[in-house]
């Protein structure tokens, strides 16, 4: 077991330097353990979590919560530097002395997920063993060992319970493992955008994204070497995705048929559009090109497969024993407009957890802004994160 | 301009005749014209339409009804062998003696559109000036330059007036712009599953669809040999196509979470799934491999680019100028649960025509099947159809 705090490092350094921006360089500790009993069989190690901080743990280690990350994103959920920046941290504004997130009062911790590429032990990691990247050699993770990998750092950083732990999309199924794996650790849970196993219609849109960095000839069965991956097919998973993270209702307000006001982003296949070029393509590309530069291609298969194979019942007799495990107060998030992870579905698991005996409210967020307005209506996440503190 | 009729071909046999299957080889005539001006400037010929008729046309030459087909139809609606078998051809159980497009009163004629590579002319055709074929050199096509090239099919044909002219999807799109262009032409028009232009949703789905098939080595800027094209971005592209024309309802009622039932279709990318394959995922790839055998790579680059760039209102004042330039009597049919041209859009188009003192009719079709409902729901389209006819 080895531990590594407070180096100032790029955003997954070791692994992807090439690919990542100066601008996302930040603060980050790292702690590393030797191995990891996984829910697919088999044990993995070492283990590294890389995590960030904010705050103080008091004398009873209980005023800890931890935030848990969505797909792409990194232990980096504030920035103290910038605290005002939505931006530059992606819960930036709901973090801080007298935020939702009350770091005069919490000690907030945000660790990288197992299998993702900002400090973290994922695909692109080395193999200790080989020398070598993991690459597709990287086991299956779930998100059930994306939370016992949490548990260790948390056993290690000194915390004996955790006052709430809080997470949309794949940050939200993170939450609902978190309080049925470990119930008597977690005394409140706020479930955000997330229901207790996916649809077929979300698992189609993430294989799609799949196909289409597995067809890219740079992805090499995975084995590119970094900074040399597959940055067209990832483009374009990237694309889709964003479509899947907005709503319909969004792309309107947003884009309608406005022609492109930039014209100078390429295309992920550099080919020209016929007839011109919507409005909505330009930003597409944008986000597209944008990810393919920060994220890594194998991260980002295996943890939208993680999303995919969630299923908070698997190793319960029935959805409503893995339900009645849960102890804390529980707060789940629907958003009007999200149809990767549907409002319905959210507020029919917040009423399953009440019919098993938890104590659940339900918030949904009116928002246009499809799945993504967990990270964008500050307003609204703030009201609805008050109804469980 | 020469005539062509009544030869027993393949389907697009002259372009692409290693891609396609034998079962679809039907009875097509065709019909060659000149030259078409361009709605995007410029005039282009020879256009070749390949298509099919039913029932005669009476002494009047009035009792016509043109079909119109979508993205990745082909001008066999009916299949006069196999009358009762849905899948042989696309709007089978709804054309024949005693049936909505009812041949023993009237003349149907269903023709493959401009762009399409099933006879008619498209990027796969080869290009008479230079013996190749066009590929990206084809020029910008739209709704719009499709349903002039139809008119001039209908001449060609000696139709005084359509009796009808009905259609779903892009087919839709032709249907209420042949009513818009031609008002005196067309006494009655059913616009099926489709509005007066896209959504910037639809249009980012499709962009995505495009860029897979363009990112596709073997695309080769569109001058791949026939039958060496880019199957694994068409398959891809289809895959996420067919997410779009159902609907989470619909993939959740047919495979919901099972494990794949086939295992022995390969992905697009012939890569493995991570930790097991489910069956929404078999399904598409099987989708996907399916078209990319039977359908040209530009000719959905180009239909697909007519849909997103589809806009009635082009050339006109207003949209309202534009609609109350019908003068036949109009059925709207919405789905509920399409969200690719969603009912409530389809609603709102039929209000307008109303509003503009049209006679206008909307019917909803309650399905579960999303867009694709209107190849689906025989009895309800037969109803929707009676509010017409």
């Amino acid at each position: 077991m080895t531990i590594h705090n407070g180096s100032r490092v790029q955003v997954g350094d070791a692994h992807l330097a090439p690919a990542l921006s100066v601008e996302e360089a930040y603060n980050v500790s790292s702690y590393t353990f030797d191995a990891l009993i996984l829910q697919h069989g088999g044990q993995f190690g070492p283990v590294t979590l890389a995590y960030e901080t904010w705050g103080t743990l008091n004398a009873k280690r209980d005023n800890a919560i931890l935030i848990t990350h969505a797909l792409t994103g990194s232990a980096h959920a504030h920035d103290i530097e910038q605290p005002d920046a939505p931006k530059v941290a992606w819960w930036n504004p709901l973090i801080g002395p007298g935020r939702p997130f009350d770091t005069s009062r919490y000690f907030v911790i945000c660790s990288n997920i197992l299998g993702s590429c900002y400090g973290s032990t994922g695909p692109s990691s080395l193999n200790p063993h080989t020398g070598q990247p993991y690459g597709m050699r990287f086991p299956v993770i779930t998100i059930r060992d994306m939370v016992h990998a949490q548990r260790s750092l948390l056993t290690h950083l000194g915390v004996s319970q955790l006052a709430m732990v809080a997470g949309g999309s794949i940050g939200g199924l993170q939450a609902l493992e978190w309080a049925v794996s470990y119930p008597d650790f977690v005394r409140k849970v706020a479930v955000i955008a997330a229901t207790p196993a996916l649809t077929a219609q979300a698992i189609a849109f993430s294989e799609v994204e799949r196909q289409a960095i597995m067809a890219d000839p740079l992805w090499q069965g995975g084995d590119y070497v970094p900074g040399e991956g597959p940055t067209t097919g990832l483009a374009i998973a990237r694309m889709l995705a964003m479509i899947t993270y907005q709503s319909e209702e969004a792309m309107e307000l947003r884009f309608a048929r406005q022609p492109a006001r930039r014209l100078d982003i390429p295309s992920p296949s550099h080919a020209s559009n016929i007839g011109g070029r919507f409005d909505v393509e330009g930003y597409l590309y944008y986000q597209g090109t944008s990810l393919a530069r920060r994220f890594d291609a194998n991260s980002y298969l295996y943890i939208s497969r993680a999303m995919d194979l969630y299923d908070v019942s698997e190793g319960y007799p029935s959805l409503e024993s893995a339900l009645s495990r849960i102890r804390g107060k529980a707060l789940f998030v629907g958003i009007r407009s999200d149809f990767l992870f549907p409002a319905a579905h959210v507020r029919w698991l917040a009423e399953k957890v009440k019919a098993v005996g938890g104590n659940s409210t339900y918030v949904e967020l009116d928002s246009p802004h499809g799945h993504d307005a967990f990270l964008k209506e500050w307003g609204q996440m703030t009201d609805a994160l008050s109804r469980i503190f």
